[in-house]
């Protein structure tokens, strides 16, 4: 069950790094949502490696195939079925990772979990796993912006280890494409990729945040006690790989505040209620109120580093292992249409409950 | 389904704030457990208002009866069902509070999502919901402490406002009990406590952070993929009241270090796999290494203020709004047996999936 | 989690036969559904012992009270909590029962499941349980009401042993409320109360089948593939105490007819798709057809018999057991209640779901 | 959600008849679990079109490509995606079964539900659904032959319309697929196979009973109340194309008995609990007593015949419709891999909820 999420758009993504593919099925999605492969794969070019100088170079080109659920050009209400095949496969190798423990990687807690791996690529802890994510998020856009005029999610690269991007009064998807980071901040950008190259031919890597505001979602989505809208978020956060933290709205910052400076006054406008201030980050009591949703995700560096670091084998004994080749010295370019797939995910299985709970 | 937690040990939290009672079902829980009416008063206490000088005054003894499921103190394996009857009940209080929409609380969205709500004491978005969470977070933690030798969860005040703890090598339940703020730092708990009365005798609010530290969960328990336990623990602290981030390990600060100076480094200790630096905070893609579980989660400065804020009313009129009577000026205090409680139900619920997927 | 039922209205029903008291839980009732005590006792005192000369003559008056998410006559949507206590309440009471087990009831399986067991009464096993279920099937037909006009569900005793019942073109609810058996023909009605009091005075027990017709449901509700509404209809009424078989339309019988005379050709009534014949039982593929759904259940014999049966104790001793004193002869007649519970459920989170799932 | 089954043990099918093909995501497999694709293959080949004189000869090899979570013949504990390729794929094809609705066919009831339909060979409604759960339960079968030796679960023809199959003392898969009707009477075999190709040489279908008998399952699997073991045997069954009803044990005919003929007395066997008679059918309060689980199943005759039937098309004109082609006059002997396949997908879910919920 850990590999599937969403009560009512509900997704279950399957697939080794090394092993013949990866792919996700969707059971939920509403009949008659307009949909194409090209939908699905734009968003994947934008996840896949090589895709510019500062990811893994691993040719992969994540080709996505339809096996279900759509006919000419639209939803049939029954499950979607998405494959991409690995064509850099090897489910054979045997190396030295097979028999050290990564730091910081999940190789050694899936052993004391499972008492087996598929160890080639990380197997199930690779990021490949995130295809059928995205792919799946793609499907979940289509939806909101079926039924949610002015819907938008736009994620950005913040910060890449100290390096901070300045957030312009207009964002927009283009102003991210625009750099190979995927920050808002042009000039900022160039800094970012200077810091990622240079650690990259250090064999090092680095990390940072990711903010994303969602624009469009109407007031009254979510749900009280357990499955409130940012508690849903938070769980999709820190469910891809490689993040250490979310916060939203005023955040760990907004600790710092007393009440009065921190609380968002109401009031009207064009006979809607608003808040002055978005401390809130768009979501009061587990459910929007219209204002942006905004919220912040934390990746730490790259596990994966080409420098010797002390380990252990898994039979007990001490050794250092380097890692070789191919990695992605930053994650965050990549993570960018990771984090917007889950938002996707998440609001549109909050639409579907909303609907089926109104009064 | 919102009101409901977990995959296996389940539990279903009902009751407005200001109606006959509030509770929980748990379903799952293993027969043959050691069970009292005390285990769960003991954490109940720790939670309920009036217990000290800097939470509110409000009078509730928020005694629990114990309904079904437990037999000559064991449990049955069959539901557990808790009752705590309101004894400060105003159902029916028409009130400015009515018309006006409290700031930075969820009297808006509710009326948003449901078009009615119980208005008084903010029906089931009170805080006394999570009577029913304390309640059966320490069932779970009797569950555990079955299974598990050395298991202990300890949470505590890790910063008012700006005044920060000093954590100390040695945590104890005793040393964080020994203060009314529940923090590690006696010297710190002082002037917390001086800023708590101050803000309160203005009318203010503050909030500021709890930390956890989670010993002898053995490693391998978690899922991959989307039920990360790290992702179950940032959806389980998102859902509590007034929570605004969540951070494990690092957290947000270790996007300021490369991959070099973040990985964990493995090392062997008496047979044992470990790790010499704890960046992980005890987690590796999504399952325990058997290092302690350390987070952090942000509670924002309580939304209920005692002075005047501009808002609007629910037929859309422009109002001022000032609080009357009874609050916390800091929900820290009380949130701390929350936090625990939530840790325990995570844990608990993975356990149990881990006895049933494992080899 | 095998106390609770439904994907988006959602019952959890808790309590042991002696124990405090017996209840439920309702998650995911919509807002703004009419809903006083009385709808719910009126279908409680329809399964209450005592109210008729056949049924068992245990005292307890089973009132209801709703301890939330219902306000000034209203649902809320939050969680629903109702309170039955027991008051015929002996949790200790240490018999021979404990000892040796029932034929045919759960006492062994209980102990070979749980290593424990509330012996008293039944404990969890006890059709007490069922309490719950009716009280939150009738939340489910007051959101039915507000959304179907014409609903209706009719469940009536069709035989008793080989008493049948003749079933005429129009039924109703006071045709069947009309005698204390609970069939649609007040003929056979003397002949089945006559033949459970001459069991009754032998120390016996006799079984049934009860028939159900729902009318009103319209074209299009149910899921395919796995939660088909014959399929979820099935496990609900398995789910009932003393339950052996279901079959829907032409049911068992249909395997005698040969395709040319089983198939339901279809026609035009109003612009509305008919079918002549109805041996779908209005269900095709899993999803109505807007015909009645008709289907039937068997109920076994009681377990509980006045008279010695040969069994084992706990420890794996020969005896002889006898029940003494008061016992249900026949269960049907306060199982036609429960069976409309369950569909009422059943329709219920069907139509929630098709709401959500809805183009 | 419709097309996933299962607690810990989910599996999730997808795929249209003429789609580019079917198949199924199995999530909560155990990790080290011997399977080869031959395991699922062989089963897979018993359900298939064309393997004898009396089932559709639609050409389909149905061949199964294991995608995710097996390695080197064992289970990983990750997801298992199995594909296999629809090859006789027609999914533009325009026939004026799209206009006409097929009675006793899910055509019209799709249409009414989802307003769009995978028209050609019926879509998801077709039992080309079930290689999905055939396959899934292949895999099932895989983890309970490892756990519980003994265990064996026979399904086989019991009756074809009037014609009744003798049940011997001794069943064994090798008897029932002796004949290819797949009953366990040679004798009755012959009548069978003559009544089913006259049936179909006249352009008709017949249907009949498929009777289960389950071997080795321990005492104590199953859960009480909603989740009772025969509740989800019941539903799986009944989620089955073409099927009308389920009865365990006595069944309908029990209903006949009085509680003293009808109940199992208990007795001492190898210091093993155990019952003379079996109408309990092997559960007794959702829970096995380790005797034989015992259960049938009503089929419908095949609703597709090859005469002219009377029916209205989708925009509601009279029209009068005769299927061409290929069918299965008798589904039966291809629906017994699928009982079994359900069986075993249902206990090992429950035998994974065991393993969390003991003592």
């Amino acid at each position: 069950m850990s590999s599937s999420l969403g009560t009512l758009f509900r997704i279950s993504t399957w697939g080794e790094s090394h092993g013949p593919g990866v792919g996700v099925v969707v059971d939920g999605c509403p009949p008659q949502v307009a949909l194409s492969v090209q939908d699905i794969q734009k968003e994947l070019d934008r996840r896949r490696p090589g895709q510019s100088k500062i990811v893994t170079p691993r040719k992969e080109d994540d080709v996505a195939e339809i096996l279900s659920g759509v006919l000419e050009g639209q939803t049939l209400g029954t499950p979607i079925g998405i494959l991409v095949r690995n064509t850099d496969q090897r489910p054979s190798a045997y190396t030295e990772m097979q028999q050290a423990y990564r730091p910081s990687h999940a190789d050694y807690t899936y052993d004391a979990k499972y008492g087996i791996r598929a160890v080639s690529g990380g197997g199930r802890s690779s990021a490949r796993e995130t295809i059928g994510r995205v792919a799946a998020g793609a499907i979940a856009r289509q939806v909101l912006l079926q039924h949610w005029s002015g819907y938008q999610c736009l994620a950005y690269v913040k910060t890449v280890k100290d390096i901070q991007a300045a957030v312009p009064e207009v964002l927009s998807a283009e102003l991210i494409e625009s750099n190979i980071v995927r920050t808002c901040d042009p000039v900022a950008a160039e800094r970012m990729i200077e810091l990622i190259e240079n650690t990259r031919s250090e064999g090092n890597s680095v990390g940072g945040i990711i903010e994303c505001v969602v624009k469009g979602v109407p007031a009254g989505l979510g749900e009280p006690v357990f499955d409130k809208l940012e508690a849903d978020l938070a769980k999709a956060m820190l469910s891809l790989p490689a993040t250490k933290g979310f916060e939203i709205g005023s955040g760990f910052a907004g600790t710092l505040m007393t009440g009065l400076e921190h609380n968002d006054e109401f009031y009207m406008q064009d006979e809607k209620v608003r808040t002055r201030t978005n401390r809130s980050g768009g979501i009061q009591g587990g459910i929007s109120n219209g204002e942006e949703i905004v919220f912040r995700v934390a990746f730490k560096p790259t596990a994966t580093v080409l420098r010797g670091q002390k380990t252990v084998t898994n039979d007990g004994q001490d050794t250092t292992l380097a890692a070789r080749g191919r990695h992605d010295p930053c994650v965050l370019p990549r993570a960018v249409p990771m984090v917007e797939a889950m938002v996707h995910l998440i609001l549109v299985d909050h639409f579907l409950r909303q609907r089926a709970q109104r009064a």
